[in-house]
């Protein structure tokens, strides 16, 4: 497991993001590693993200794992490249579709892990599929289909 | 269009949700409700919702469109029963599945209009497909399966 994440390489203005952005001081603060050759991200819910009491609300899986797997796209992107994350040009991937099934109630008060496999890598385009584990127990599991950011969108480059 | 939304009916120990909990003073504490045969509910993204400066992060659009289809659901389920929101016993439903396709950034500062639609309901289980709108223009697209919550989930009746 590397010591940085990859959401630790992305520019200053591009780290803004509610769910991984090192720069959003209210936000979730994801951080996606490599180990081996899969991703992995650990985050413990706050005590407002409940669904019903003792259960995690379901829009955060989904956050966690959109924001997991565009991180792990943009990982896998450098990996693809042969280049170091922090290497110019940067990689930065936004989703273009998330699927997430809810196998069992996913538990308050555990860390969550969330890991990720690239299942495919082409031309702008990454799909990642991705777990969400609590205690052990599979709680979620999803697929995200990140695409390049599209230069339009980077600011000051539109 | 109702005056009071359906979440508005749940039972005081199932609104807590992150997402719609009307007791939930940290969350979205989204309103879905009838307009015809549609649902509707309207959110405006606080400003830490970004995703990179301008733009809605993708975890705040499921998160939306995820309690909206739960929400919708239940509203559904009393229709269905030929019964009033409120009447006992209540409905209320968890998501077994999310899927959303985004299909343009969605812009930050203005209100986004969120509206669902049964597909299919059967037994436990509502199929909802969902749209976010964003000054007219569509944004992203949503299925929720949604079923009804186990007793076991409930508090004080698992």
């Amino acid at each position: 497991m590397t010591e940085k994440a990859i959401q630790d390489f992305y520019p200053d203005d591009l780290s803004h993001c509610y769910g991984c952005g090192r720069l959003n001081e209210h936000g979730h603060q994801l951080k996606t590693r490599w180990d081996g050759d899969e991703t992995v991200s650990f985050f413990e819910p706050w005590p407002e993200h409940i669904a019903i009491p003792g259960y995690v609300y379901g829009g955060l899986i989904a956050s966690l794992i959109d924001c997991h797997g565009t991180g792990t796209a943009a990982a896998a992107a450098y990996r693809e490249a042969g280049r170091e994350p922090g290497t110019e040009p940067p990689f930065r991937f936004v989703t273009a579709s998330l699927n997430v099934r809810y196998l069992r109630p996913t538990p308050m008060g555990v860390e969550l892990e969330i890991r990720g496999r690239v299942e495919e890598i082409k031309g702008r385009k990454v799909v990642v599929s991705a777990t969400v584990t609590a205690d052990g127990e599979l709680c979620a599991t999803g697929e995200v289909v990140a695409v390049e950011m599209p230069e339009r969108m980077v600011p000051g480059r539109g």
